[in-house]
C-alpha cells in the first residue's frame, strides 16, 4: 500500500493542559518535528496543525514515520491514505486498503473518528465501509469482529478531509524537548547515565551533557564512550545544541587521595562532580542537574550516602530519575535508545574507587576531609580548563 | 496438583553485591518474608536460605506464593513438589506434574538447574524425565520443543532435595525494605505520591509517609484518601511501623494567601511542605525526603519551579523518583499496587490554588514574599501540631 500521509498524535499530557499551553506545546512539537525532518533531508509536501493532532503529507511515509517515533511529545502515528471527506472516496479508499491487509478466512473491524459536520455520523462510514468489504470481497470468507479482530481499517475525518490507515505505530510521549527548562547532566558514560539523561529530555528539558574525565584513573575509552552516548542522545533533540563538556577531573582525584581517607574517595568525588556541574550549570543558564543515580545501585549511592553528597550542591536541585528503577529496567530502556550497545564497550573502570568504600559516611568527616583540600580552587580550575565538544 | 514447597528467587542486583553485602540482604529479606507470613497467620513448616534462593516448605502454597508477590527483593517464586535428589523420585514427581498439566497435542520441554554433586547431570534429568513423559503419555500426541514450548516441567536440584515445578509468577525485584535508610514521604492521597512511595519502597527504604492537611482548603475526604493509600502501601512494608504523620497547612495557607502574591501559592505552599518534612524527617531519623513529582506535571512542577522550590530544603535532599514518568505510567503503576481506585474517589482538590499559578516564578520575589511570613514560626508550629496516626 503506498500511503500519502502521516496522522501524529500527542500524548495524553499535552491535551489536558490548558489551552494556551497546549497550543505553545503543539506549536514547539511542530518546530521539532520541521528540524528533524530537515535534518535527516525528509521534506515533506505539507505539515498542517490541528487541534490534538499533526497531519503530514508526504510519498516518503515510512522513512518519516520511522524518525517521527523517537520526537518526544508524539503518542503514536499512522501511515495514511487521505481523500475528501466525502463518503463515496472514503469507502472506495478504505476498500482499497482491506483488500491489501485482509488475509482471507479472518475477521476484521472498520472504526471512525469524526471532527466537523458531515451529512454522515462515525456509525454510518463503519456501516458503509464495512459491507463494502464484505460484498466486495467475499471470496475471502471474511468475518465482522468488533471486539477483537485480526485486521481493523481505521478512517479518521477531519473536516474536509479524511485520512484511511491500518497500522499505528507508538512513539515515547512526554513533552517536546524544549518546553522545559535546559539541564545539565552528569554522562559517564555507563549503563545508567544516558537513561537519565533521556527520560529528563523525553519531560522536554534540552540537555548539556558534562562529563568528568578522571583520566590517568580511568582510560579514553571511557571518554570515547561517554562522548557516543551522547551523540545517540541527541537523536532525541535534533534542532538543539549539540555539545558535550569534558572536564578533567584526576588532578583533583589525586589530591584527594594524597590528602583525605581512602574510603571516602569517591563521595569526595561525587560532591566534586555536582560542584563543577552546577558551575556549568550557571554558565549554560541551565535549572537542574540530572544524574544516573539510583538508590543503593552502588556504594556511593546509598539513601544515607545520597544525602551526604547531596549536600555539596547548594544552587541547583540534583535530579535523579533513576531513583526507584531497578538495573533490568534500566537495562531495558538503554537497549531501546541504542545506548546499551555502547555503555557496555569495554573501558578501564576508575582505579581510583577503593575496595572499601564508605557505605554510610558522616558528613562531619567528609567537611574535615574537604577542609585539607581547596575545594573553591580545584573546581574553578576543572571548569576553566573544560572542553566544549560538538558531537 | 498439590505443591509442598515454594522456590523463591532473588533480585539479579543483589547476586551482585559483595558476598558480605549480599548475605545481609538475603537475611532481611528471610526476615521480612517471615514477618509477613506471620501477620497474615500463614506459618510455613519450614524456610530454609541458600546461596542465591530460600525455599518454603508449607501445603498452603497458593496463598503464600501470593503475599510472597508483595515482598520487595524477590525477583519470582515457584510452587514446587520436593523430593530427593535420586533420579528415580524427580522422575517420578516430574512425570506426575506433566500428567496433571500438559494438554493433549501439544509441545513440551523439561528444564533442569542443578547445583551440587550429583551421580548424574543437568541433561542427564532432562533426557529421563523427557523419555518418560513420552512413553508414559504416549496417548496424548506430545512432541519435544526446547526452542518454544508450550508447556515447561522444571526442576530444580539443591545438593540432597530436588524441586518440581512448571510455573513462575514475577515478583517485583528491588532491595528487602530496610536495606536502605528511613525516608519521609509527601503523600497527598492523589495518584502520583503513593506511586513514588512505593518505588522508594522497592529500593528498600522504610517510609513514614506525612499528609499536609490543608483544610479548609480541602475537604476531610482528601485526608481519608490520604491515610487510605498510606494502608495500602504498608501492604508492602509489613513489619514496619504503620504511622502517618497528619500535619496541619491551612492556617499557613491562609496568612500566605493574605500577604503574598497570588500567584506564587502553590509554590510557598511547596516550600512549606518540604520544610515540615525536614523537621519531621529529622526526628524520624530519616535521610531523605520523596515526593510525587514529574517534570512538568504541574505548574508546580516546571524545571524551573522545581529548582526554586527545592531550595527551602536545605538539610535532606528531595527525591523524585517519577521525574522522568508519564502520567499513564504512574498510572499503571498505581492500578497495580492497589492505590488508584483510592486515588481516583473524590476529595475536593484544594482550593487554595491560585487560577493562573506562576510556572517560572522568581526566587528573589519568592524570599521577599516569605519575608513577610513568619516562616519559622509558622513550620514550628505544623510540626508541633502534627499527629501521627497508625493505620
Amino acid at each position: 500500500m503506498e500511503f500519502d500521509s502521516i496522522i501524529v498524535r500527542f500524548g495524553g499530557e499535552i491535551g489536558i493542559k490548558s489551552e494556551w499551553t497546549r497550543c505553545v506545546y503543539e506549536k514547539m512539537l511542530m518546530r521539532n518535528i520541521k528540524n528533524a525532518l530537515e535534518y535527516y533531508r525528509l521534506i515533506p509536501e505539507a505539515v498542517e496543525r490541528k487541534r490534538g493532532r499533526i497531519y503530514i503529507e508526504t510519498l516518503r511515509t515510512q522513512e518519516i514515520t520511522h524518525k517521527l517515533t523517537k520526537i518526544f511529545g508524539i503518542s503514536s502515528v499512522s501511515p495514511a491514505t487521505q481523500t475528501s471527506s466525502d463518503m463515496n472516496p472514503i469507502a472506495q479508499t478504505a476498500l482499497n486498503l482491506a483488500d491489501k491487509i485482509i488475509e482471507n478466512h479472518s475477521t476484521f473491524a472498520v472504526r471512525c473518528r469524526r471532527i466537523g459536520t458531515h451529512t454522515y455520523s462515525s456509525m454510518d462510514i463503519c456501516k458503509e465501509v464495512g459491507n463494502q468489504i464484505l460484498s466486495n470481497l467475499k471470496t475471502r470468507n471474511l468475518h465482522v469482529n468488533l471486539t477483537r479482530p485480526q485486521f481493523t481499517v481505521s478512517i479518521e475525518v477531519r473536516e474536509a478531509k479524511a485520512y484511511v490507515y491500518a497500522e499505528t505505530l507508538n512513539g515515547e510521549g512526554g513533552f517536546p524537548v524544549g518546553s522545559q527548562a535546559r539541564v545539565v547532566c552528569l554522562l559517564s558514560g555507563g549503563i545508567d547515565s544516558p537513561v537519565a539523561c533521556w527520560l529528563a529530555m523525553k519531560r522536554g528539558c534540552p540537555i548539556t551533557p558534562v562529563y568528568i574525565d578522571n583520566a590517568p584513573f580511568t582510560d579514553e575509552n571511557a571518554t570515547i564512550r561517554a562522548l557516543e552516548t551522547a551523540k545517540k542522545l541527541f537523536e532525541w533533540s535534533i534542532g538543539f545544541p549539540r555539545k558535550v563538556y569534558v572536564a578533567k577531573n584526576g588532578e583533583n582525584l589525586k589530591t584527594m587521595i594524597e590528602k583525605t581517607p581512602r574510603k571516602l574517595t569517591c563521595i569526595l568525588c561525587k560532591r566534586m562532580m555536582y560542584r563543577i556541574a552546577e558551575r556549568i550549570a550557571e554558565k549554560e543558564k541551565a535549572e537542574g542537574i540530572v544524574t544516573g543515580e539510583a538508590i543503593g545501585e552502588q556504594a556511593s549511592q546509598t539513601m544515607h550516602n545520597l544525602r551526604v553528597t547531596n549536600e555539596a550542591a547548594t544552587r541547583y536541585p540534583i535530579h535523579r530519575p533513576l531513583l526507584g528503577f531497578d538495573k533490568t529496567e534500566t537495562e531495558n530502556i538503554a537497549r531501546k535508545i541504542g545506548t546499551f550497545e555502547i555503555s557496555t564497550q569495554r573501558a578501564r573502570s576508575c582505579t581510583a574507587a577503593p575496595s572499601k568504600p564508605a557505605t554510610k559516611a558522616k558528613l562531619q568527616k567528609i567537611k574535615e576531609a574537604e577542609g585539607k583540600l581547596d575545594i573553591e580552587r580545584m573546581v574553578e580550575e576543572s571548569v576553566k580548563a573544560a572542553k566544549i565538544t560538538e558531537v
